[in-house]
């Protein structure tokens, strides 16, 4: 297996650095837009396997020819959604596997854009799965943390715990603080708006793909290992767009735990029209009042060293047991911070964020995890991959689940 | 008289547009660093007293020469704060007097800002008052409707109705709403922004001046005519600053109905260091983020015909009345959008700031008002004042002022 990671910022670094641990690939190039942070990370590794290139992830001939070049199998996408497709396009036209952990970008329905979907995320890619199919390819897309991991945690409750399921409702929540900042967010400011204020997506076997009001359906979930209640509201997410695929669940929600702070600061945002990406003219000069927010915001992937606390992915399923007894289950997985940084040198995030590609990646050369066509990570047996996050190192990858009854 | 605005603005527009209604005067000169601005203001209103010019407010020497080629004998600043103190040195040198609605601006104490002043509103005006003083010259600092005719309440408050002050305390709230806009604030969101998240300013008799946390003391104040209960905090304001030197009030505060959602705006802004007005880089080009802010935002001096409500204005004095018993009283006045616009083409905010240096200017040319050295607007008699507002046309300006007992 030659590996192409596309992207050098906090997840592709991350997933570089957990790489390096393990025997299962030959070749590993990683590619950025700016060469030199690729060069960085390589010379700092000191891996014979890795090497740096040059990409433009805007450009799929640009993709297709470094995949040519390196005689690349399989490529990680680690630069941010609105560049999914010419990667996604590189990749078909060069003939290799491609994996994924945002998809592409959904699109408001132009007049109701609160009760109806209109471009779904990741449609733009399953719009192009037969051809992926009938090529004998495979696109592994969703495959980071949430949605990835959490998607895992479905096909598991449903092939493992219950006979039916009501709701697969994944929580995500953390408590990580960042020292010396009265606001810092721990994960990419631009893509937290564009996740959280877009419409959210819900979906019900009855109804299928429906959208709300931003922020809907507020509700406190207690997150395990001391992290607590966390205020969680509907967000657009991927799990929504995947798990109705692969699964009979008869409703699938998305609730990320923003707390009532970045509720506050996100609604703020919006109401002022900072959010837009489309440019304001300031002074003679044209800037996108979301680019502005992030400048005046620290990086959070410099941020490792100054925070602390967990974050926590999973899912709540609730349904009927394989007992045919009700029941009510959490299946998560926590990163701790202090751990992360002093193993890895990878804030919590983005490392959680970047092991479960690498996962599914050794899934892939050992023939454990196989198929064509476009697939989200439920398409695959859970078991093998969960046994391998938490076997121990060497043979795994030392990050144990839990499972809480609830 | 000789009148020359500087600032073809909101304020200045509203003021010459009172000015055209009245005899008092000889010639108004309207000027702007935009000659075009004072110059459609001037074809538009078509009064032969009236010119416009161009000038550069940020220069004294621009300000001297204006005033000499004209022959003015009196000057109204009505552009931002950052000018104040290039045109006060310019009227100065050519020997003039001055008026502003706004005064020098603060810089925070470098230890400890939010307990003690730094440099105070004003301080840099008050300076120099001896040398205006010694030259026969008067600056007429603060004589808008806040401050201004603020501190024209609380000089006629002394005079008439109290024996004794314990509190002077401005209070302005305001019910007006811009229709088809999630938010427009209906005054400069730069200025909004600078007087809210400086540090405010409260005065005691007993303690000087020393400051607060932003957005301290939080109170609902019952405003008059309808407006109902608002949310006020204190602010950082020039009547705390004025009021003390002319008074015997033994506190002074300024407290601005900024209403809930205001202050979680601001205190918003604040957290993510979008109220810095230092550039921050942004894909190459240099931005003030406060100024983004305001781009993103309608212009608050176009939304008059799409307002609607009333502003308040006022003092809320309590203390011992001239009979010795208890008294609380609130002297207010307030400004109708609907009415303001039908009858002067102002929206409220911008009307009743404008019509308070024009009625001051009239006493000033009557020789009612007179003086020497940089005094604020209760260094005057207040009844003059009052009566002039409160009169009807032709004699008066026809908006009359409230006193209500609390």
């Amino acid at each position: 297996m030659r590996i192409l990671i596309i992207g050098a910022g906090g997840v592709g670094s991350a997933a570089a650095r957990i790489a390096v641990r393990r025997s299962f690939f030959d070749a590993l190039v990683i590619a950025d837009y700016d060469a030199a942070r690729p060069a960085a990370l390589v010379a700092e590794l000191g891996d014979r396997r890795l090497s740096a290139a040059q990409v433009d992830a805007g450009s799929s001939e640009s993709v297709a020819d470094l995949i040519r070049a390196h005689d690349i199998t399989h490529v990680l996408n680690a630069v941010d959604p609105r560049f999914v497709l010419p990667i996604f396009d590189g990749c078909f036209a060069a003939g290799v596997t491609y994996l994924d952990m945002a998809m592409s970008l959904s699109a408001r329905h132009p007049e109701r854009p609160f009760e109806l979907p209109g471009v779904k995320l990741g449609d733009e890619q399953f719009a192009r799965a037969d051809a992926w199919e009938r090529s004998g390819l495979l696109a592994l897309v969703g495959i980071g943390v949430e949605p990835g991991l959490s998607d895992v945690f479905a096909r598991y409750a449903e092939d493992e715990l219950f006979a039916e399921i009501d709701e697969l409702g994944v929580r995500d929540g953390a408590n990580l603080v960042v020292a010396g900042y009265g606001f810092a967010p721990s994960f990419s400011i631009w893509t937290t708006i564009e996740e959280c204020l877009n419409p959210p997506v819900v979906y019900e076997r009855d109804r299928g793909w429906y959208t709300t009001e931003p922020f809907s359906e507020p509700e406190v979930f207690d997150f395990p290992e001391g992290i607590g209640p966390v205020e969680c509201v509907n967000v657009e997410h991927e799990e929504v767009l995947l798990m109705p695929r692969w699964t009979k669940a008869k409703r699938v929600t998305f609730k990320y735990g923003l707390g009532d702070e970045f509720i506050q600061v996100l609604k703020v945002l919006a109401k002022l029209g900072l959010d837009r990406t489309d440019p304001v003219t300031v002074g003679g000069v044209e800037v996108s009042p979301r680019d502005v927010v992030a400048a005046c915001l620290p990086d959070p992937a410099t941020l490792g060293d100054k925070m602390s606390g967990k974050t926590c992915a999973g899912v709540w399923v609730t349904g009927t047991g394989k007992d045919g007894s009700p029941r009510s289950t959490y299946l998560y997985h926590v990163a701790d911070n202090e751990r992360t940084m002093a193993e890895y040198g990878s804030q919590a995030v983005v490392w959680q964020t970047a092991l479960n590609p690498l996962i599914a990646l050794e899934l892939l050369a050992a023939g454990t995890w196989s198929g064509t066509g476009v697939l989200g990570p439920e398409a695959f047996p859970a078991t093998p991959f969960l046994d391998l996050l938490s076997a121990p190192a060497p043979a795994g990858y030392g990050s144990p689940w839990g499972i809480q009854e609830r």
